[in-house]
């Protein structure tokens, strides 16, 4: 992971690896396989509840479900899961291989990609709340082109 | 999914329904599959984050962390897990076979072990806030607790 990301996504790593030194003998630090199928997991939550505000927009409209599934994914942009791209998940196989391409892990510009998923994310929980069904449509346009902003460079093709 | 389950839950079933039928042509209902698949990620994460906080309890303490991570849990809490044991998913293979036992989607019991897990969820994520390490650790352990006891009797073992 690049300083960048770190940056933005905060010092996740560093905590940990000072919880695992505190700890060593309670606490083994996460598996590249684990942080690799645990990222996997983050991203099909976020995708179960994007694909539930977009059939809230699309369709019969209910706001406390919009509500749920907004504060779901901007509890997820939030969480730091940067951390889950840790060195060593380069590469490696969690419910599949991972789609992350080698180039996510050198550039800095995921961390300014991560930094918009996580404003619109927070944007998308906050204006949920008013209930406006235009404002949600657009928000969630929003937040879908920030996703599709880095799988455009750093997600491998099906 | 029995009556009780979902009153608990939430009408999010029903409301996935109207919503289908709303828009019958833009959304397709998911398929039983990815339900199982994503209610196998929606654990994964929840174990992810517990993981972080009893590392945090047991180790050298990051308030931030622990709230992001408590907030991930809760969110995930109150989002309507329910809609993700929808009828039509009681076997079947998402990412691998369901471990959901069949007693799971009969058994009244389940919507008040359900509604135990919400509530220590939302008050772990309220303590978090205030960072007293004694009190979240007492916390992330009756929320286990409330994990253990529908696995014991619902989860098929490994």
């Amino acid at each position: 992971m690049n300083k960048h990301l770190k940056q933005v996504l905060g010092s996740v790593l560093a905590v940990s690896a000072l919880a695992g030194a505190a700890s060593a003998v309670a606490q083994q630090a996460p598996k590249p396989e684990q942080l690799i199928k645990w990222r996997q997991s983050a991203y099909q939550i976020i995708a179960w509840n994007t694909g539930r505000v977009k059939a809230n927009v699309e369709g019969k409209y209910n706001k406390d479900e919009v509500v749920k599934a907004a504060n779901v994914i901007a509890s997820l942009a939030n969480s730091g899961l940067g951390s889950l791209f840790a060195a060593g998940t380069e590469s490696g196989k969690g419910w599949h291989d991972t789609a992350a391409r080698p180039e996510l892990f050198k550039d800095a510009r995921v961390g300014e990609l991560a930094g918009n998923f996580s404003r619109e994310a927070n944007e998308l929980a906050r204006v949920a709340v008013a209930g406006d069904v235009a404002t949600v449509k657009d928000q969630l346009g929003k937040l879908q082109r920030t996703c599709k902003a880095c799988h455009d460079d750093f997600k491998a093709k099906d």
